[in-house]
C-alpha cells in the first residue's frame, strides 16, 4: 500500500516542540513505516521520518517570517495532487484547502479533521463531502452536516512518556498560553490550594499574558518554563500532583491530556470538547465544572491511582492502535473503489458524447460476467497479457496489439488465461455508456439478478 | 472562441464603488462579448455581465465579514478548473492561488498580473512560469525573472468618462487613503498653492487617515467626500483642475489616472511605477520629483490642453484597444498550442511505459503526412466522420466503429475525405512515443526534411 501523508508547513513533522498537528502526522507516519507500510510524507524540507520525505518548501513558516503561508501551501498541495498517481491514497492531515484540489485525480483522499478553527470554513468540508473521507479525531468534533468513515482518537509512543509511580508535588499547566486554555483560573485553583503551579507552553495571545498571567509568576509559587521540548516533556508530565486542563472551549482532543495520563498523572480539566473521551471521571482523573470544584478535585487527588491513567493510556492512546486504525479504514476505502470488482478493476480514461475509453485489467484466471449492451458497441485492443475473449459464439484468443470488435447487443465476455494481469483498453462507441447498461447473464460472481 | 474569466471575490464585478480588479474584468468582458466572444465570468453572484455569469461565492467578501475568504476563494477557483474543458482558454485575473491547480488541465491559462503585492509571492509565478503566459499591465511591472507574452494596459469605457473643455478649480485627490498614495503630500501642494483640495477614494490605513488627514479636513479648502461609485466620478474627475497623484511606490497601472485624462483634467504625478508610461510629461500632466516641483506644476497647468489629454486616452487607453489587445494574445497562444497541427490537433488522452492513446481531429479534406514510426505499432479505431487511411500498399476506407492495424515499420497516412471534421483514436503500443520517432516521407504541409 502506497501512501502520500500531507503534513501542514507550519512546523517542522515531528516539531521541535509545539506542533499537534505535525506531531500527530509524525506519529502515525513512523509507525506505518515500522509496520511495513510505504509512506511518502510531504512535509517541511527539515523534516524526518524513516519513510520517503518529498517536500517544496525548506523550513516551517512559524520558524522563518520571510516564508509567506499562502504562497507555500498552494505550491506544496499542487505537488501531492501533480503526483497523485504515484499513490494508492491521500492522507490529508492539512486543514481544508487540499479539498479543493481533490476533483483533479482519481487517487482516493481521506482527511483526518483536527478541529474547525471556525463555522465559516464548514462550507468546503461540505462542498467535498461525497469526494473525501472524513475521520474524526474525538465524537465530540464532529459536525453533524459530514459523513465521517470513522472517529480515531490519536496516539502516543509510550516510551516518551515513562511511568511514573510517585505522585509529585506541584499542579501542572501545559500548552497554548491562550484564553480557551483557562491558565488564568489554572493560577486561581493553585493559589487557592496552596500548592505550586508550573506553566509550559508558547504564548499565542501576548496580551492576556500580560495581563492575566506575567504579574503572578514569581518563580516560586508559580513558574513559567517556556516552550517545552520532547526531551523536558516527560520529567515536567511524570512529576506533577496533576494536571490543570480548565478549557474554555470545545478541545477536539488533547495531546497533552493522554501524555499526561501515559506518565501516570491524572488531569482535573472542564468537561468541554473531547475531555469526557479521553478522562474517566474519578479514575484516570476528574471532570469537573468550575474553579470551585477543580479545588476540591486537588484535595481528593490522591483517590486515584497512578497505575489506572496508564493502563487506560496503553489500552486506548498508543500510536499502534491510531496506526492499526488508520490502516483498517486505509483498507476500507480501498476496497471500496467505485472501479474495484470481483475479477480487477478498471479506469475511465475519457469519456465524450459519442465515445468513452476504459483500461480494463483482470487478475490471472478471473473472467468478467458474459454480457451484452443494448446502447453501445464496443472494441477491445489486448495491450499487455493474454485475453480469451467471446463475442457471439466465437472464442477468440488475444495476443498484445491484437483487437476484436463487439457489434451493439452481441453477447461477450473478457477472461484472463495467462499468469499475469490482462490489460485491455475498451473503447465504447454509442450514445449511453452507465454502468447499468450491462445485460449480465451468466456471472462467476453471482451478479446476475 | 470560449473564455473562462476568472474575477476576485473581493468585490462585485463590476464593483459598486471600489475594486480595480474587478472593474478591468468586467471592462475587459463586456468588450469582448460585445466583439461577439464567448465568454462564462466566474465572479461573485451578484455580478453583472453580457456574457454568462458563472458563480459559487454569492456575495463579495469586503462587503460581508461573514464570508471567509480562504474558503470562498479555493472553491471558486476550484469550480473553473473542474469546468476547464468546456473553454478553450482560461483568463486568469484573481492572482496567483490558480496557478497552482493550472497543472490539472490541459486547457491554456493566461494570467495577468495585476502587481505583486509582495516578493514574497514571486515563487508561485516562478514555478509556473512554463505553464502559464503572463501579461503585465505596464513595462514597469515587470519582474525580471518571468516571461511575459504581452503588456497590455489596461483600457477605460470612455462612455463614462465624458470630455469638460474648461477646467475646474480644485486639485483632485482620488484612491486609496494609505500612505502609498501620497495624499498627505497633496494636501500640502493643496496648501502652499492655496487651492481647494477635493479627497475621494476608501480609507485604507485608519491610523494614517487620523493622524496626517483628518486634521486637515474641512469641508471647504480640504473636503473629503468618501468612495465615489461610477455616478459621481466623471463630475469629480472632469470638474477638476488637476489630479494629483503622488505615489510613495511602483504603481503597477493608475486607473484614475488615465480616468482623469479622459476628462480632460492633466495629471501632476511622482515618477514612479508606471506613471512615465501613462502621462506625456509636459502634454498631458506633469512627472515630478517633489512636492516643491508639485507646487509648481499647479502654477504651470493653464500651459497644457485638456484636449491632449482627451485624444491621448482615445488613442491608448480604451476598452476597446484594450479587449482587441487580450483577442490577439489569445489567438497567438491558442495558435502556439503544442498538439495544434496543419492538418488539425490531437489530444494526448493517456501514456504508460508500453502504450498510449492519442485523440487525433483531422479537417475535412486535410491529411497528415506518409509516414512510419520505428518504435511502436498503432491502431486505429475511427470515432465519427469519415477517414481513408494508407497502411503499406493498401488503401481502407473506415466508417465509424471500424479500425485497423498499422504494424511497427509500415508507411501509413490518415487523410479526411468527407465534410464533417474526422475524430480517430490511436492506440501506440511500444517502448517510445515521442513526436521525434515520425520518419516522413511525402508531407501537403513540407514537414519532411
Amino acid at each position: 500500500m502506497k501512501i502520500a501523508m500531507l503534513s501542514p508547513l507550519s512546523w517542522r513533522t515531528p516539531p521541535r516542540h509545539y506542533g499537534p498537528w505535525e506531531n500527530v502526522v509524525s506519529l502515525l507516519t513512523e509507525q506505518l513505516v515500522a509496520m511495513g507500510v510505504d509512506v511518502t510524507l510531504f512535509a517541511t524540507g527539515d523534516s524526518h521520518t524513516r519513510g520517503k520525505l518529498a517536500w517544496i518548501c525548506e523550513r516551517p513558516y512559524s520558524e522563518d517570517p520571510s516564508i509567506e503561508p499562502k504562497v507555500w501551501e498552494c505550491l506544496h498541495i499542487a505537488e501531492v495532487f501533480r503526483r497523485a498517481d504515484e499513490f494508492d491514497l491521500i492522507h490529508n492531515q492539512f486543514d481544508f484547502l487540499p479539498l479543493s484540489y481533490s476533483g483533479f485525480t482519481n487517487t482516493p483522499l481521506i482527511t483526518t479533521i483536527h478541529g474547525f478553527s471556525s463555522p465559516a470554513i464548514l462550507p468546503v468540508y461540505k462542498k467535498y463531502n461525497e469526494r473525501t473521507h472524513y475521520v474524526a479525531i474525538s465524537e465530540a468534533d464532529k459536525s453533524r452536516d459530514l459523513d465521517y468513515i470513522a472517529t480515531i482518537h490519536h496516539g502516543i509512543d509510550l516510551a516518551q512518556f515513562p511511568f511514573r509511580e510517585d505522585a509529585g508535588d506541584y499542579l501542572l499547566f501545559f500548552g497554548r498560553i491562550h484564553p480557551d486554555k483557562g491558565l488564568h483560573e489554572a493560577i486561581e485553583v493553585a493559589r487557592r490550594t496552596d500548592m505550586r503551579l508550573v506553566i509550559a507552553g508558547i504564548v499565542q495571545d501576548e496580551a492576556y499574558f500580560k495581563e492575566q498571567v506575567e504579574p503572578h509568576i514569581n518563580g516560586s509559587m508559580v513558574e513559567y518554563v517556556g516552550s517545552v521540548g520532547p526531551e523536558k516533556r516527560q520529567a515536567l508530565l511524570g512529576g506533577a500532583l496533576a494536571l490543570l486542563h480548565l478549557i474554555h472551549f470545545d478541545e477536539p482532543f488533547g495531546l497533552s491530556v493522554v501524555e499526561s495520563m501515559a506518565c501516570g498523572t491524572p488531569v482535573i480539566a472542564f468537561g468541554r470538547g473531547s475531555m469526557p473521551e479521553l478522562i474517566r471521571d474519578g479514575s484516570t482523573g476528574f471532570i469537573v465544572a468550575d474553579a470551585d470544584a477543580a479545588v476540591q478535585a486537588v484535595g481528593r487527588i490522591d483517590e486515584l491511582d497512578r497505575r489506572a491513567c496508564r493502563d487506560e493510556v496503553e489500552q486506548r492512546f498508543t500510536c499502534q492502535r491510531m496506526a492499526r486504525a488508520y490502516l483498517d479504514v486505509y483498507q476500507k476505502i480501498l476496497d471500496q473503489r467505485e472501479n474495484h470488482r470481483p475479477w480487477g478493476h478498471y479506469e475511465d480514461l475519457v469519456e465524450r458524447h459519442d465515445h468513452k475509453i476504459k483500461e480494463i485489467v483482470v487478475r490471472p484466471g478471473e473472467r468478467l460476467s458474459l454480457q451484452k449492451h443494448r446502447r453501445r458497441a464496443e472494441h477491445w485492443i489486448l495491450v499487455s497479457g493474454k485475453a480469451l475473449v467471446t463475442v457471439g459464439d466465437q472464442e477468440i484468443p488475444l495476443e498484445p496489439g491484437q483487437s476484436v470488435d463487439v457489434p451493439k447487443g452481441a453477447v461477450h465476455r473478457i477472461m484472463n488465461p495467462g499468469d499475469i494481469p490482462l490489460v485491455l483498453l475498451e473503447v465504447q462507441m454509442g450514445d449511453y455508456f452507465g454502468e447499468d447498461d450491462i445485460i449480465r447473464l451468466e456471472d462467476d460472481y453471482d451478479r446476475c439478478s
